[in-house]
Formats: structure tokens, sequence, C-alpha cells
């Protein structure tokens, strides 16, 4: 109890979910680091046979990923992916199931820790995030005394959006740029309320993974992960800009493209049936190949050599960011072991750098259709490092001086350009701006603010022209029940109103509905969760909605069989008690009034239809009353189950009984005469037990798409109803808000095109 | 029209404001630069004499503030202040009178240069930020093809959000703090959709302002504004957090204390009647008092020595973030020089950083009385690195040697104390964490993200604890109709509902309300800019909103004077072919299917009260036929003036003419007979011509009042109705909504105050 009212701070709350991602992630970092080192102890310490250094090379790979995808798939699948395009649906108010859970969180450290361990390229900042929100997840069911707090919608979705961030902040140990990066990547409407809690979350993460280091492992202190050591004096020229620019714009390219082979590969797998099959049922094979495969192509003394592959991506990314010029004649010692590391007996530094860049782009796309937990956030890094490296050395090959202004001469330093690539391409891939930040605080360098805002902004514009994000991509891929952002602000969006859009035939419920046409439309409509419901089909005002199982709940109440004995009872008392003698005719004018459901019943009858009712309802006992006899004649008859075809429900309902402790039912016909009888009564939701909901979201024809879009999204809403003072005219779900989405974009590269912008 | 198709495209409209802006923010640089040039060349080179020197120093300070005093006052009232606290008001939806007008534009630019000309404690941002706003929205109207869309209120806020961001990043050329600050600072509810435009409006702004500064001023490229040179090897000892965590305590309440002191400052003089009196007449006395008051503490050669009087407030930052131990013993010739300006004979370092401080500390507060533009941010980034260094420079005197980490010994750096205590400092009066991001763009330094954080979310949390921001402060001062941040999500929240704190007594009108009655409505409730629509006051569902002005509106056309002439003529024209003779009664049946409005009258009226309104009609013209006999005798009575008092009108309503060029009106008492007439009969809204709003919006009594927050700051709603099935049962405005916010506020220290959190 204690522990739970303590959680319930929000701060309190924040600072144990950072701790113990941290815990876990310090935790990883060390097993990671462990399969490492036992890979590199196995190829380099074993043996000196090239061969038998290639089988060990290759072996623990495909062992460690075999294993992986085994248990994923046994214990928890949705561990697989990255975890990032299901955030982004949950914290749209989408709930997605067993995706929260604690198996499928140590799934995910579990296979996370293999799938890095085993050196495939791929990177973990989206399972991060996942495993930040299952924690969160987590922690918030243990505040017990105040479950009702975090039950609410708007305070969980907010604490899930503040453990996004802290998944993001205990990953890249950048709590600024996690904030923000999670910020663009999980909402589409951010309150500033909740600002706070993200940089919280994030700044107790990062400080307790990196105080781990400090402890654990002997490291000096808090510092960039991947320091960079470049005089902030005179970064650049102005006019490199341009390149800058330039080189945003390739990444944009080079961006969208890496989106668009992603999702056609997947698709392509996908489509051919008998590849699919095949897969389906030797289920470790395609895994198994694809480890091989990647493994193979690093094998140091193999291809390996031609992209650094007996370095650690630690390592890579520090030695791209290194501040010399590659090219240069003369080098330190030092420096010459790094471009030792990139250049070969038959390749230069150019060879190395694209072979690098490709061997990124197309494995990392392929590794990641394997069903193991992966992120794309550090392969992209590296790709955009790589060429934006390639590209910085190129233009410093060009302009061996550098840049001339005025009398002075600025060299060019191709790190610039690494940094400046990393952050586009990344950029580009997840249509992110605050990877700036994310870059900057990795190297711990912000002098490059103007040019990598420029090229990450280029970058940006050009890769939403041609593609979705990354993670929108998956979201379509796996067909996930996501409201795409409306990035194209084109007038359109303003101009389009919920009456071009809406569905016109609205199923409905009126106050006075009979159940019996109650009970057709919850049959002809299956899917409905909550139908709305209007004061009359003439006038179609808008009363509010009810829920789907409130509406059976009713029917249920009226011909259930619980009703439906208490009837009989009550018949069959009156009954006795006419047969018996006319002696109590008090106790029978007592009876209903005792019963405050019949009398409830009765005075709701009154106001609508009175007299018809009375009229029914004697009608109806006299049946009822000659059936009884019929039927409690019968009543061995029944014993011995020669009426079984007309009834096959269970025997305790075929029984008819006498008061007291036998049951008392009415016979099949009689049952049947007064269910029909029952359902063609009106039902008066005002005073029904029926929950309604008074405030269904509500919409105007000439709400525009774009509020519409707002009010889906920063609320949450599923569905909206359509009214016209007050005349429920329509209908918008989610889905025809999707589709007029969809039309827009399409269009958007037809008659509107003009008018797009970045 | 060329110009105005490019702007409607959004990157061109944001490339333009960015452009004019950094056009506008270099002028105003140069200007400062230059009055400021002037001071000091006054001060130092004409005369020796210091009498004199001090006359100079004092003189022109006092005559700029008192001219710009002077023409604020004249030309635009609404350029005083900063502008931050105004551009939040209507970010939020309620537009302020003349606050984005090119006159205001003009004295605000000018007036800001003056003002930071004469050497001020004062700042620039929020003008800076209300500048922008002024283009953008000046530009927006140039638009004029696409004025519809940029007429769209959500798409107008955009503008000005992006607007607000490019503002501030021109005013510190640090694109990615400026866009986080002024989202902080301006709105609750933020679009994701909406982040590129602030980057991109910053970026351009940035660039060009510092390309401007290199392209004009020689300076050598675009860089740092406040450059620091810290090794970024080993920023810090782990254990120093301990240290930045408490400066960043002491910053929260140095800040929060600042921002309380402001406010009580500001309502002190406002609640002395006879100061205020006093001061209202001699509106340049107060002013030119403080302008001397300040230059005279500032004068070199008096306290002036104290606080480095005579170097800039670029110099004054550059020097507290160097980084070196001003205590040092072993300084360089560079390094002294500096510790000159913080040292005089009479005072050591520590004495000059305290009188720093608190000079800054009291006199921007009182400088910010004065009715001139002024802002908020460099004063508090001044007092926060005086303090700052002052606690830096504390900790390396008490640790000489440093930090003890294993083997080796980190020495303090007390330049890391100044930038953190900036940050914090600055984040406290603020309330926002992005300041970190802007110290880290404006030294050009990332080393020290964790302290920095540390230190600004603890600041955060003490000072929101005890204080609103300064711009909520200033808000509440200025009595803004503004709705604040729930900062505190404590579970009143999400436990408090509408129906706590509505309006029940709800002001409406039904369908079929007579005109009278709408009439006595509106007059008993002229503050209502609308009005609810019920179908029936028994019933009360709701069936839209009507402004003020169509029900006025329906008024006027119902008993207004076109209407009553249009009468008169009808029925003259009757009452003349009645006379004339019974030859052609088939034309008297056809008149009144002729009229449609006519008609449509009847039509309308028959559906409720037809035997009635016949009655009526046929006995009112019985009526009128009589008046207009007994009036169209009377005609040159009125000529001549007998009935003036009857009818205290202007003289062509009076006259009762003849068909054809003369103009037919009714006699006074028939006019009061026909107005009672027309007033009785009831108003049937679906048909009617005024505008119904078919969608206000609608809440139920069990919404929380955090979603009523979310919903009024995301949609700028000033008023919500209350339903209950369809039913009107209260209503919600910003004031009641305010009031529960408030509340809760005020709760907040007494039960609640266990639940409190940073």
């Amino acid at each position: 109890h204690h522990i739970s009212d303590r959680l319930s701070k929000d701060w309190i709350f924040l600072t144990t979910c950072a701790i113990i991602m941290a815990v876990i992630s310090f935790a990883m970092d060390e097993g990671i680091r462990l399969f490492t080192a036992v890979r590199f102890w196995f190829y380099n310490d074993i043996t000196g046979d090239p061969f038998a250094r290639y089988l060990t090379w290759v072996t623990i790979p495909v062992l460690m990923i075999l294993i992986t995808t085994t248990f994923i798939h046994y214990l928890a699948p949705q561990a697989a992916g990255s975890g990032i395009p299901e955030m982004k649906t949950i914290l749209r108010g989408v709930p997605l199931k067993n995706y929260l859970t604690f198996k499928t969180l140590i799934a995910k450290v579990l296979g996370l820790t293999f799938v890095l361990g085993s050196g495939m390229p791929l990177g973990k900042e989206g399972p991060y995030v996942h495993i930040a929100s299952i924690v969160a997840h987590l922690l918030s069911k243990m505040a017990t005394p105040f479950r009702s707090i975090y039950q609410n919608e708007s305070r969980s979705t907010e604490m899930l959006a503040a453990a996004c961030a802290l998944g993001l902040g205990t990953c890249f140990a950048a709590p600024i740029g996690a904030v923000l990066f999670s910020i663009e990547v999980t909402t589409t409407y951010f309150a500033v309320r909740n600002y706070w809690r993200g940089f919280f979350g994030c700044v107790v993460g990062a400080s307790a993974v990196r105080l781990l280091a400090v402890w654990f492992q002997g490291a000096d202190t808090v510092t960039a992960v991947y320091p960079t050591y470049i005089s902030t004096e005179f970064p650049f020229d102005s006019r490199e800009l341009v390149f800058f620019a330039l080189t945003g714009a390739l990444c944009g390219l080079l961006g969208a493209s890496f989106v668009w082979v992603h999702r056609h590969y997947v698709l392509f797998i996908r489509s051919s049936k008998k590849l699919n099959k095949f897969l389906q049922k030797n289920r470790l094979l395609y895994p198994g190949i694809l480890a091989l495969l990647i493994s193979s192509l690093t094998f140091p003394l193999g291809t390996g050599q031609f992209l650094g592959g007996d370095i650690s991506t630690e390592d890579q990314l520090t030695q791209l960011f290194s501040n010399f010029t590659w090219t240069e004649k003369n080098l330190s010692e030092k420096q010459a072991n790094i471009v030792a590391k990139w250049s070969t007996k038959y390749t230069n530094i150019f060879g190395n750098l694209i072979y690098f860049t490709l061997y990124h782009y197309f494995l990392s796309i392929i590794g990641s259709t394997m069903a193991v937990p992966h992120g794309m956030f550090i392969p992209a890094l590296k790709i955009g490092s790589g060429f934006g490296r390639l590209v910085g050395e190129f233009v410093a090959w060009i302009f061996p001086l550098g840049m001339r202004y005025g009398d002075c001469m600025s060299p060019i330093m191709p790190a610039a350009y690494a940094i400046v690539g990393a952050a586009a391409f990344s950029g580009s891939v997840t249509h992110s701006i605050s990877v700036a930040v994310v870059v900057f605080e990795i190297t711990g360098q912000i002098a490059f603010v103007v040019p990598v805002l420029v090229a990450v902004l280029v970058a940006n514009a050009v890769a939403s022209l041609l593609q979705p994000s990354m993670y929108e991509s998956v979201i379509m891929i796996k067909k996930l029940p996501y409201l795409p952002d409306l990035l194209y602000t084109n007038s359109s969006l303003y101009n389009k109103h919920v009456s071009d859009f809406m569905l016109h035939d609205v199923k409905y419920i009126w106050q006075g509905i009979t159940y019996q046409k109650l009970k057709d439309v919850l049959r002809m409509n299956k899917k409905l969760r909550s139908i709305p419901l209007v004061d009359s089909p003439e006038k179609m005002i808008l009363l509010g909605s009810v829920q789907r199982q409130e509406l059976v709940k009713l029917i249920e109440d009226q011909v259930g069989r619980e009703k439906r004995m208490e009837m009989a009872q009550r018949w069959l008392t009156e009954e006795l008690s006419d047969q018996a003698t006319e002696r109590r005719p008090s106790r029978f004018e007592v009876v209903p009034a005792q019963d405050p459901q019949k009398s409830n019943l009765k005075q709701s009858n009154q106001q609508s239809n009175d007299s018809l009712n009375s009229n029914s309802e004697s009608r109806l006992r006299s049946t009822f009353q000659s059936v009884f006899k019929k039927s409690s004649e019968s009543d061995l008859d029944l014993e011995i189950g020669t009426n079984e075809h007309l009834q096959p429900v269970t025997s305790p309902s075929k029984r008819v009984h006498l008061i007291g402790d036998r049951v008392v039912d009415m016979s099949p016909e009689g049952k049947k005469l007064w269910e029909l009888d029952q359902l063609s009564k009106p039902i008066d939701f005002y005073n029904s037990a029926a929950r309604i909901d008074p405030s269904p979201f509500q919409l105007v024809e000439r709400t525009s798409l774009l509020r519409v879009h707002s009010l889906f999204s920063m609320m949450g809403v599923n569905h909206a109803y359509v009214t016209q003072i007050g005349r429920l005219v329509g209908v918008v779900s989610l889905k025809e808000l999707l589709k007029a989405i969809e039309d827009i974009n399409n269009q958007r590269f037809e008659p509107s095109v003009r008018e797009q912008q970045p």
C-alpha cells in the first residue's frame, strides 16, 4: 500500500520507471557487450584457419537468431519488430491486445540482447520505446489505490507518452533529443502540460544509465556517447551551406527510397503465396538464411574488410565522425589507424564508404524482415554517416585547400558532413526534425546547428513528398488502425467537409422503438459497438448513443428466462388465487403494486399506448391461462420427452412447476406468444436501465476535415455523429475519415501538387 | 496577384516572413549598436570632468526613454510591454484589438531600439515575438486570393505560432531552442504537424540574420552568439550533480520571488489611487525618474564599476561564461583583464557578482514597469549567469583542487555553474524547460546537457510550486482572457465534472418563441454574444445556437421600418382597391400570394396558431384602416409639427404618403398596434433567415474538468452548452472554467498538497 500510494505521484512514478529502465538498459548493454566479445574471441583466438574462423564467425549469429526467432514465436509474437508503430497506434487511443504484458517484456528484452549481440545491422531505439512503455504500464497497474486515476485514459496516455521519451532517453543517453523525437514520432497533438514528464524521465533515465556505466565499467563521467572533438571556432563557411543542403536533399531521396524498398520487399515476400506457405512451414529457414548471409558478408577476412566488419558500431560511428580528412597525406599514427580500417589493398576509402553504406542500406532492410525485436534508427544513423562522410571526403578532395573567404581559408571538415548526413538520413527515414538534436547530443557537439538543421529540413521535405515515414509505412504494412497525420496542409483540408465523406445510411434506434425492432437492428448490424438513439424516426433528434451490450441486456431483461419465469410465477399465483375463491381480492390487487419492476413497466407504458397495452395484456393473460392449464396437464408428457422437438432448450426451462421449490415456466407456445408480446412493446429509454451516453461526439455537416481530424486524433474518438440542428443525418467513423484523408493524399500528386510544401 | 498567389504556399510565406524579420532584426541590432556607441562615445571622449561625464551618461538614456514613452503613448499603446502574454492569449483564440497592426509594428520596432540603445536592463525576446507575429499577420493579409484559407482560424493560428518561433529564432539565433521555447511559452496543445514550420522559419531567420552579420559586419561565419570554449573531455564529476541541483533549487526560489516581487510591485503602484492619479497627470515623470535612477546606478565611475557598467550585455555574458576560475592566482593577461572588470579596489569578485545580480534583479523589475517595449529573458539570463557564476566561484573557492574521482582530480569549472544558473533562473521565471536548449545554442556548447537539465527541472519544480510564470503573472495583472495551463495533474482534475461548475441558469430561446419574448431575452442579457436555441421550454432539446446579431436582425425584419412601410403600402393598396369598387375581387385575392414574404409568414403561422392569427390580422387591419383614414386626414397637422411630442423620430418616418413617389407609413397608434401584433407572433427558426450554428460545442454533465480544459484550449472555444440526453441543462464559459481551475489551484496548498510534483 505504501509503495502504490507513492507511485501515484507522477515524479516518483517516473523516477521508478526510469531507474528500472536504466537497469534493464544497462543489463542489456552488458549482455550485448558480452555476446559481442564472445563472438570476437571465438573469431580471433580459437584458430588461425580461415575456414574454421569463418565457421565460428557465422555459426554464433545464426544460432542466436534461430533461438530468438523460436522463443519470440512461442513466448510473445508481439515482441517482434520495432514497437514504435504499435505505440503510435496505442497512443492514438486504439488498444492492441497483449502488447503491454510482462511476457512481451521478457521476450523483447532477451530477444533484443540476442539480436544485437549477434551483430545484425539492426538498432534498438524502437524496442527501447516498447520496453519502457511496458514497464510504465505494468508499474501503473501496481498503483492500485489510484487505479481509477490510471485507468483514466488521458492520464495513462500521458504516462505512456512520457515512457516513450524515457525509453529513447535511456537508449541514446540524449535526453532532449529523446523527448522531442518521441513527441514527433508517437503523437499528433501534444499537451505542453506533459512536457516536463518526458524531460524528467529522460534526465533520470539518461543519468542513471550513464552513472551505472561510471560505477560498474569505470567510465570517467557522464558524457556523450560518440564524442566528437571539433574546434568550434570556425565550424564552416557560409557558402558550404549549399553543400549541406545538397547532402540533405540526397539523403532525403535515399531515405525515401529506403522506405519504399523496405515496404515493397515486405509486400513482395508476402504476396508470393507459395513462398509464404513454404516459409511458414519452415519457420526457421528464412531467418537462418538471412543471418548466414548477413554474417557472411561481414566476415572480416572476406567482404567484411570493406566495411569495418571487425569493429563495433560505436567505433564505426566514432571513426566516421573523426575530425580529420581521410585523404590527407600527413596523418598521425592514430589517424592512420583509423584510415586503415576504412581502406584495403584493393580499395581506397571511397570504395569502402560506398560498400559500407550499401551494405547497411540493403541488409538492414532485409534483416528487419526477420521476426525479431529490432530498431531502425541506429542503422539509419550508420547509413547516413557513411554517406555523409563519403560526400564530405569527396568535397574535401575537390577543394583540398578549403573554401576561401576573404583572406582566410577554411578547410572542409568531412566530419561535419558525416554528422549532417547521419541527421539528414535518419530524419528522412523517420520524418522527424528532432534527430538533429539527437545527433547533437550523441556527438556532444552543437557547433553545426545551422548546417544540420538545413540538411534535416531539406531531407524531410524531399522524403515526405515522396514517401510516408518508416513507422507509417510499417503501420500500412501491418494495417494497424492508425490515423495518419495531415502533413500536407493544403486548402482541401479546409474545404472538405464532413458532409462530403460521412456515411449517410446511419443505423439508429429511437425512443419508443419496440424490442423486436431493436433486436432486428442489433442482428443486422453486428459490427456496431454503439448505436445512436434518436427521439423518433421522423424527427431524428439525436438523444445520445447506447452501447451494444446495454441493448442486449435490455432485451434479455424483457424476454429473458428470469423475467419469463417471474411472469409465469405471478400469473400462476393470480390464477390460483382466482381459481381458489374470490375470498382475497385485496391481495390480488396488491401484488402488482408490490413489484416495482412491473409497476415501472406499467407506468412507462401508460404514457405511450395505455389502452392498447392493457388490452393486449389481458388478452395475453387469458391465453396464458389456457396454455398454462394445457401445459400443466401435459406436465407428464414433457417428462417423458414427447415435446422435445418443439423446445430444443435445456431441460430446466422445459419444466413447468408449481409454486414453492418448483420452477414455474411457460409452455413453448405460451413462451412464443409471450415473447412476441413482450417484444412488441415499446422501450422507454428515459426510464430504462440502459445507460445512455448522452454526449457522443457530434459534428455538423460543415465541420472541416481538419477539425474532424484534430478531434479524432486529440480526443481518441472512434466515431462521431453528424447532426443538423439536432437531427441525426450521418455518422463518421475512423474508416470514413481514413478514406477521406487517403483521397486527399492521392489527389496530391495531381491537381494540387503545386500547393505542396516541405 | 503573382506575389499573393505564392504567399499562399507555406514555405514561401515563411521564407518571406523570416527574411523580413531578419532584416528588421538586423536593422534594430545596428540601431542599438549605434545608440550604445554614441552613449559610450559621449561618456568617454567628450570630457574628462566626472560630473559632466555623469550628466552625459544619464541624459541620453533619460531623453530616449521619454521620447519612447511619448510616441508609444500616442502611436500605439499596445506596443508597450513584452508581447508574449498577449500572444499567448491570441493563440488561445481570443483576438485582442489593434494588437497586430502596422502602427504597433512601427512603434514596437522603434521603441525597442530606443530602449535597448539607452542601456536599460531589459531584453528583447518578447517584442521580437510580437514583431514577428505582426509581420506574419500583415503578410497573410496580403495573400488575398487565399484569404479564405488564412481566415480559417486554425490556419492563421498555426501561422502565428510559427511566427512566434521565428521571432525568437532571429532574436537568439538559436533555432531549436526558439522553436521549443515558443511552443512551451505560447501554446497549451501543440500540433506536431506544425512542427516543421517553426523549424523552417527559425532556420531561415537565424541563418539570414547571421548571414547579414557576415556580409555587413565582417563577422567570420555563422556561429554561436556568446561562444564558450570549454573542453568537452571531462566536463564535470558525477557528484557535482548535487551542486548543480542545488543551484537549480536556489534559482527556482529566486525566480519565483522575482515573479512575486514584480507582480506585487505593479499591483502596489496600481493600488495607490493618489499616486496613480499623479502619475497619470505627469505621464513622463515616472519613466524619467526610473531612467535617471537606472542609468545613475550604472555610471561607470560610480556604482557602475561594481557591475561591469562599462561593458555591453554581450561582453558581460561572454565574460561570465569564460572558462577559468576568477579566484585563481596565475592568470594570463587576457584573463586578468576580465577579472579586472569584475573587481574593484573596494570589492573582490564576490562582491561584484552579488551587486551585479541584485542590480539586475531589482532594476529589471522596476524598469519593466515603464510603458515601453521590453523583454524579460535577457535580464533573466544575466541574473542567472551572475548568480551561477557566484555559486561556481564559491564552490571552486571551497574545493580549490576540484573533486577527486579515483586517481584523477577534476577541477571545478565556474563557467559551468554560470551556464547552469543562466538556464535555471530563466527557466524558473518563464516556467520552461527548453531554455536549456536555448542556452546550449547561444553558448555553442552541449557538454553540460545533464547538469543543465537537472538544474532546469529542479528550478522549474520549485518555481512552479510557488508562483505562476512571468508571462502568466502578467496575464493576471493585465487580466487578459487567458485560460491557464493545468500544470498540476492531481486527481481533482479527473474527478471534477462539468456539472460541478457549470452555470445552471442558462438563458435560452426556443422554436416558436414570440418576437416580444426574444426581444426581452436580448434586452436582459446584453453581454451574451450567442444564445442557445431549444425546441421548447418544456423539453429543452438543444437545437443549436444563434448569434446575437442574427436575432437582432430578425426582430428588425419583423418590426423594422421597411417591413412596416411595406405593410402600410400593401394595406393602403388593398384599402384603395376595396374602396374603389368591388369590381376586381380577383386581384385582391392574388396580391398576398404574389408576395413571397407574406405568404411565407402566413404559412409558418398557420402551423401554430392559425385561427388566432387570422382573427388578429383582420382585427388589426380594420384598426389600420380607421387609423389610416385619420392619419391621412391629419397629414397637414404633422407637417406643422403638432404631433411632435408623440413621435420623436426623424421627419421622413413621420410622414404618411400616398402610393407613388410618396412614402406610406402608419400613424403612431397604428404603428404601436402593428408592432405589438407583429411582436406577438412566434418565430419559426427552421424557416427563418437567421443562421443557426447547428453544432455549438456540447458537453455532458460528467465531462471531466481536464477534458473541458483540453477542448477549450485546443479548439479555442469560448463557451459550451451542457446537455443531458439532448436537453440543455447548463452552460460553461471561459469564466466558469477559469473559476473552477482557480478553485483547484487554491486547494492545492491544502488537502492535496501531498500529491504535488515538480
